[in-house]
């Protein structure tokens, strides 16, 4: 199988449609509001957070129990969260109001609290061009705090000359954790796959994609990951299980370097715990602690930061056991601080790195996870300090 | 009872002492290297980290099972943390060259990971006056990212004519967690208490003191908590529990005030979660929260992210039943938002305030938790990425 990737996003699979435009949501004419079109009925499946406050657009799709639609309509810069019965019927009544869709579907992002503006919404989609494929535009639109658009497509060509289309695009920034997915991301293709299958295979590459970010280890009301498969193509091929896994992990990663202020992505490998599960835990103690991700934005090899974080893991740990390396530079070997000026200054140089994986080997079994994380720093601090003004 | 403040902190109750000096640890000559004495043989208990990576002070305080003793010895800038055997081995020696006392006890503060420096301690050690009141300079010796010292003295007088004292002090700033206790902190009194007595009544304190505070979410490998004994007055009074408790509770809430560059305290006060456990839970995701501690540092009543985070808890939560105030002014009652310009003005003056308690009413239960917080800032992540150095 040869595998490219291609231009054109969420809108490079055959018949799938994709825009953004401005409905006067956020300020100055930014897009804001977008939408993902096929042409043709698509099976979609979701995966959901894990927030016990579930958004109203969440709702809204798990109450209609929607297994097929041709129609997703995103807004940027209101949540539609803790908005009870009626932001669920705000959904409604949008829909009521623009060209009849077979079961529309509704992602919102924003701030938690606020009713939907209703009329600006409506008037933003009636501008839709629903034969537009500037996938771009919709990336954009459902950016937040984000600093730049994610999007990737992939196109496959199998030996026997069939072919097909992965297109995704996801918008994170803050409220990232590890705990379930993350953001909001869309995928596509036009490959025929069951609802029941989309949905296991959320599930099952989540695992090591979504689930295993962190940029600040809080869970938003609204994460939710979309697969959409047309079925144009006719056929499903076992290749795609591969490319959806690329694609999920390039969101994520995109993620993650676009974490709110972030100046480093740090993957977390995390080698020899009592088993996978407890490696999970580890992982995401590391890429979730506070000191640790203060000391990669100051650059400092401070290796203690991450034994201390290790050991309040509530995992099984053995001092004696414990092995350190940011890269290829051992800085803690079986417990022994391998630490002299020129160790340290290879070190340095390691951490000064955009991009660079910390090996933690926990020496008392054959479990692993990696997780991926980030710096945080004065950006983070103001992004969310002045976040809602 | 007469219960009032009084000067001398640690070494306010009869036949204790305690001073400061500066061993070079720290640079310029501060105070890093202290005692605290009792010239009387005490009895001592203690309390100490959940982090699996237990440091060497804490370890050579549980081997040689130390109920009694007349000597604590204290570093910062050091934390004898991840130093292995040695790191134990390094306690006696410089034990073995200080005068001869009854099962001393060293606790260290400061980088995890590098061996003490056996001749500088020994060579301050030496230069203790025993016979010193100076317990301020105690406090100022074992502070790391601290402001300030945090000390304490109060004395009682009992409707008899009989009267006894309680001294604590403490050091925190930054890896403090809720799941254990914190920092390090000394309570001495002249009381006459079993050793047995007294691990009871600090882990039934600490619940609702030190555990019940949070600044950055990590676990230290050093936390502890002591309570000396020296039974000087020859008897035990009830009241002491009291006073205990307030001790405590003031050392924890200075820790707070304290936290690494917080400019506010803020009280997490939960009630009707299903049970005290779950309120428990709650108030600690409330206070760990990264986007909640960015919206107090931004003054901003974003109850949003308070939402999100109670949402996030794991608990039994209902979007219709919830309801938040600062202070008296609600914004969520019954899942009904109540902003409106009045009301945001007032919950912005609230916000202004260097402390004030969030109440949320979780309207499912009795469970009821009080959790103390603080905000996050720039100045959090300047001393966090410059702290080693």
């Amino acid at each position: 199988m040869v595998k490219k990737r291609i231009e054109g996003g969420v809108s490079a699979p055959d018949g799938f449609f994709s825009d953004g435009v401005s409905a006067n949501l956020k300020s100055g004419g930014e897009l804001d509001l977008g939408f993902i079109y096929s042409d043709t009925i698509s099976n979609v499946g979701a995966i959901f957070t894990s927030n016990s406050f579930v958004a109203s657009p969440l709702k809204h799709f798990q109450r209609n129990r929607i297994s097929e639609t041709d129609f997703i309509l995103v807004n940027s810069k209101n949540a539609n969260a803790m908005t009870g019965e009626k932001g669920v019927e705000d959904i409604e009544t949008i829909f009521s109001q623009l060209p009849k869709f077979h079961n529309p579907i509704m992602s919102s992002t924003g701030v938690i609290g606020n009713f939907l503006p209703i009329e600006k919404i409506v008037s933003g989609a009636k501008r839709f061009d629903l034969s537009s494929q500037k996938s771009e535009n919709f990336a954009k639109a459902i950016m937040t705090t984000d600093a730049y658009p994610k999007e990737i497509a992939i196109r496959v060509e199998l030996p026997d000359g069939k072919s097909y289309s992965v297109g995704g695009v996801a918008k994170g920034a803050g409220m990232i954790n590890p705990s379930m997915a993350t953001m909001l991301a869309f995928i596509t293709t036009d490959l025929e796959i069951s609802t029941e299958k989309i949905v296991e295979l959320l599930k099952e590459n989540s695992k090591t994609t979504f689930n295993a970010i962190s940029v600040d280890g809080d869970t938003s009301t609204n994460d939710s990951v979309f697969l959409l498969a047309n079925g144009k193509k006719g056929f499903y091929d076992k290749s795609f299980e591969v490319v959806l896994h690329e694609v999920m992990k390039f969101l994520a990663l995109e993620i993650v370097r676009d974490g709110e202020g972030a100046k480093k992505m740090v993957s977390f490998q995390i080698r020899g715990a009592k088993n996978d599960f407890e490696a999970e835990k580890i992982a995401k103690t590391l890429s979730d602690s506070l000191l640790v991700k203060t000391a990669l934005f100051g650059e400092d090899p401070n290796w203690g930061r991450i034994a201390m974080s290790i050991g309040a893991s509530g995992t099984e740990v053995s001092e004696e056991k414990l092995s350190i390396s940011y890269e290829d530079v051992e800085v803690l070997k079986d417990g022994k601080n391998l630490f002299n000026s020129e160790v340290e200054k290879r070190a340095f140089e390691i951490l000064k790195r955009e991009s660079f994986t910390i090996f933690c080997d926990i020496g008392v079994g054959d479990g692993e996870f990696k997780s991926y994380g980030c710096d945080l720093g004065y950006e983070y601090v103001k992004i969310n300090a002045d976040y809602r003004t």
